[in-house]
Parts: structure tokens; C-alpha cells; sequence
């Protein structure tokens, strides 16, 4: 254990010090409000936007955005509004569930794309949703939804249920006994239904799913495994459903991922938390 | 323009209201320290560690983490240290010198990657360094130096070389005017030999750069333009040295480069700031 294992006690009775409430510094949430005021169809915002957007004064925006800025994590395009700096590649590089697990899949995407020409996706689970950590596309490929680094519902997509359904029983539950809203059609799900799915999936450890919106498609899934164990993320392939076998696809998928998850230590003796 | 083109001038003659210095939140200051504390070399931190990377005392380490945490910007695994979030990679998403060109850019770097069966990097500038966003490398590539997310020097690497030689001469100028020192060899390097290199990569519109620390590696590159004619990024085929002819690979990364730029918007009218 590291020094530190304890410490979600010793912050909640730790005496609170000078003027700052205790939940926090409302500056960095401040920070963190510009910041997540862009997205992918915001990548430009000039001053007001992005003091509107994050519903903050002009004031304050101008002078947190220039700290952000002096971190690179905010840079000005030519026209001078702001956008997110590319230096925040540089510290989502350090992430260990981000590029660890895209570096190493990296080559075994790569492989599946070329033997599919189609999509190649690499998921891991943030919360109650997948975060989109590569896709690999062919020129030719069929347009599709979900761009790296978006957010996938995990019940609406190949990878996302193949990470709900071999998370732990508890999530599972938990994720279920809220209302769900099948993605992009907006249309609840059937949560009995959305079992039986589960339950087929985790006995086939692969998953074969299907979505006739905006265009139909085939995804198929397969869990992806760490040290010691751990679901480390998901890996699908996703091509136009128009006839496809799933079948055709399933044992070039489940050679990457069972290659993928020895890679990253799955099924060897744990390491030291040192190591890497 | 945008509404806040002026802003560099308005914030300087701004009143300093409240007690914070003009110079800035500290507090921001303090939570980047924290991130910037992790690198690909030490991705999990305890504490306490963490707290000397940063150079700030424990409590306040520990406060503002935790307040990272629940931006999603820090994350803690499962021994209790901390790492780098994976919802990082969600804000550099929505980078546009980031994410926007190399999502464009993929597609290509993959027909590259194919074709030679070595390494292909993408990068782009940031100050004096270039920034890896992309690196697709077969599985038997030999060993690289660069990660992706990583900074590159501009001089003692192929794509590095084709971001430096395309600058404007302004910025060229204040490069070279400083001392340099060969990567990873750590030698001082021959500024006039440099100005020849970069004289000849501007007319020939292409790098041939040949290292051979810590092996003998050769790299071809070319720049990549974007809209309005401005310089968006470098790729570069990374091969072994030995005796492979350059000239063998620069059609094909020419070829790359320019379907690239052409995407990316070079050679077309430019875009109204609104559209991308």
C-alpha cells in the first residue's frame, strides 16, 4: 500500500485551514469549467462564449484563460479566440488507462483494421460511460458516430457493453437500476432484455450487437484484460450490417484481444505497483 | 476578429481588483504543478511524492488532488496513488492543432505505416519542441525514442526538422540563435551546418535526417499546411539505417503529406473562423 491509502479519512477530519471552504478551491473549478466549456463542436470560443459557456463573469474568464494559457493548456488560434493548447496531449500521455493500454493496442488495432478495412475502437470505462481512446478508420469506411475522446453510452455500443458486462456484479446492478435511454434512437431500454444481452455476452466473452441508427451496423466486442486480472478495456470492430457474418469477424477479434490482454500482463504473476 | 482580439491589451491596463496578485490565482499555478508532475516515467505517484514533485506541502497536495479528482483530471489506482485521469483525453480532443489534424491525418499515416512496415510520427510545434501526436509502428518496428504525447527537439529529428525549416524566418532566426545541443547525443551542434540543412530541406521541401544514436535510424519527412497556408505539422517514415535508400520513401511521403494538406484546407479558399 502507498503512503497515501488512507487519505480519503485524514482530508475529511483534517482541520480546515484559512479562508477556503472545505470542499475545495473555487478557482480550479473555475479552471476546470472553461476548460469543459470546449468540445469537439467547440474547439474555437471567443472571450464572451467563453465566459457565457462557462458561466463566468468576462472578468474572470479573461484572467483564468491567460493563466490556462501560460500552461499551454489553452492556446489562441490566429483569429484570437481561445482553444484547448495541444500541451494537454502531453499530460493525457501520462494517463496509465489512457496511452498505456493505446500504446500497447495500438499495433493489434492496426492489424484488425487492415484485415477489416472498416472501424477499429478501443474503449475504456469512465464512470457510467466508455471514453473513446483510438479508432482506427479506412478511408472507405462507412461514417459512424462516436470521435476519439468522446463519450459512448455503454449500453448502446459494441465496446460499451462489453465493458458493463464484465465489470463487477455490484456495478452491473447499479448501472442497471437506473433508467436507460437506448442511444441515438432516445428510446428507453428494456432492462430484462438488456440482461439477457449481458448474460449472453459474458458467457460468449464476446458481444454481438446491432444498431439500425443512423445507418445500420455490426459491432463486435471483446473484453480486454490487465494485471492482475482487471478489465482494462474493450476493443470492437465495427462494420456496415448489410449481410456481414459476425461469425467471420469473431476469431480475428478475440486473437487481438486474448494477444492484447497478455501484453498487458493479463493471466501473468502481478507486478509490483512500481513497475510498469 | 473575434470580440476579444484586443484582450492581451485590455487585461495589462485592467485595475487589479481583489486581493490576488495581477500575476494571477496561485492556486492554479499550484494544480497544474500537480499534473505536470506525472510523466510517462512516473505515471502513479504516492502522496508524498507527489508533494515533492510538486513542491508543495502535503495538505495542500492532498487538497487540490483531490479536487483534481473529481474534475476526473486525476484518478487513483487501485494501490491508492495517484495518476493522470483518462478524462484528460477528453479535453485534448477538443484540441485543434491536436486532435483535428491527427484524426484527419490517420487515415494516411495508416496507407504509410503499411507500406513501410516501420514507424510513421505526426507531430506538431509547441514553443521551441514539437509534440508527438501520432505514432503508428508495425509490431517488429525496431525501438524508438519518442512517445506519443512527447516532446521532440526540432534539430536532431525528422519531422522536428520539417516543423523548424518551414517556420517563418522570425521564428527560425530566434531558434537558432540560441545554443543548441544534439539529441540524445548531447552535443553541441554546428550552427552553420544547421543553417545549411535547413536551407536545403526549404528547397528540396523534404528531410532527410540520419541518427545514429542509439541506433542508426534514417528519417524522411515532409511538412503538412493547412488552411491559409499556415504550417500544421510534420510526418516523418522512421526506418533503420542500413542501407535503405531515402529516396525510395519520399514519394510516398510526399504523396501523404500533400493528400493531407489538401484536406486539411491548403491550396483552398480559406474557411470563415466559424466553419472547420
Amino acid at each position: 500500500m502507498s503512503d497515501d491509502a488512507d487519505a480519503d479519512n485524514t482530508e475529511r477530519t483534517a482541520p480546515v485551514r484559512g479562508k477556503r471552504p472545505a470542499q475545495g478551491e473555487p478557482v480550479i473549478d473555475r479552471a476546470f469549467s472553461i476548460l469543459h466549456s470546449f468540445d469537439p463542436s467547440h474547439r474555437h470560443l471567443g472571450l464572451n462564449e467563453l465566459s457565457r459557456r462557462a458561466g463566468l463573469p468576462v472578468s474572470s474568464t479573461l484572467r483564468i484563460a491567460r493563466q490556462l494559457m501560460s500552461w499551454g493548456a489553452l492556446e489562441r488560434d490566429e483569429h484570437g479566440r481561445f482553444c484547448i493548447g495541444v500541451r494537454l496531449y502531453e499530460l493525457a500521455a501520462s494517463a496509465p488507462r489512457g496511452h498505456g493500454i493505446r500504446n500497447v493496442a495500438l499495433p493489434f488495432l492496426h492489424d484488425l483494421a487492415e484485415a477489416t478495412r472498416q472501424h477499429v475502437l478501443l474503449a475504456v470505462r469512465d464512470g457510467h460511460e466508455a471514453i473513446l481512446l483510438e479508432r482506427i478508420s479506412d478511408h472507405q469506411a462507412m461514417p459512424v458516430l462516436y470521435h476519439v475522446g468522446g463519450r459512448l453510452p455503454l449500453h448502446s455500443t459494441g465496446v460499451g457493453l462489453a465493458l458493463l458486462a464484465f465489470e463487477s456484479s455490484q456495478f452491473r446492478e447499479s448501472y442497471l437500476s437506473r433508467s436507460l435511454v437506448r442511444m441515438p434512437e432516445q428510446q428507453p431500454v428494456d432492462a430484462t432484455q438488456l440482461r439477457r444481452l449481458i448474460a449472453e455476452i459474458r458467457r460468449e466473452k464476446s458481444v454481438i450487437f446491432r444498431r439500425r441508427v443512423p445507418t445500420p451496423i455490426l459491432s463486435v466486442a471483446a473484453p480486454v484484460w490487465g494485471a492482475d486480472e482487471q478489465l482494462a478495456g474493450a476493443i470492437s470492430v465495427v462494420v456496415p450490417d448489410d449481410g456481414y457474418d459476425p461469425r467471420r469477424l469473431l476469431p480475428a477479434l478475440q486473437t487481438s484481444s486474448k494477444s492484447l490482454s497478455r501484453v498487458l500482463g493479463a493471466g501473468l504473476p502481478a507486478v509490483p505497483p512500481g513497475d510498469e
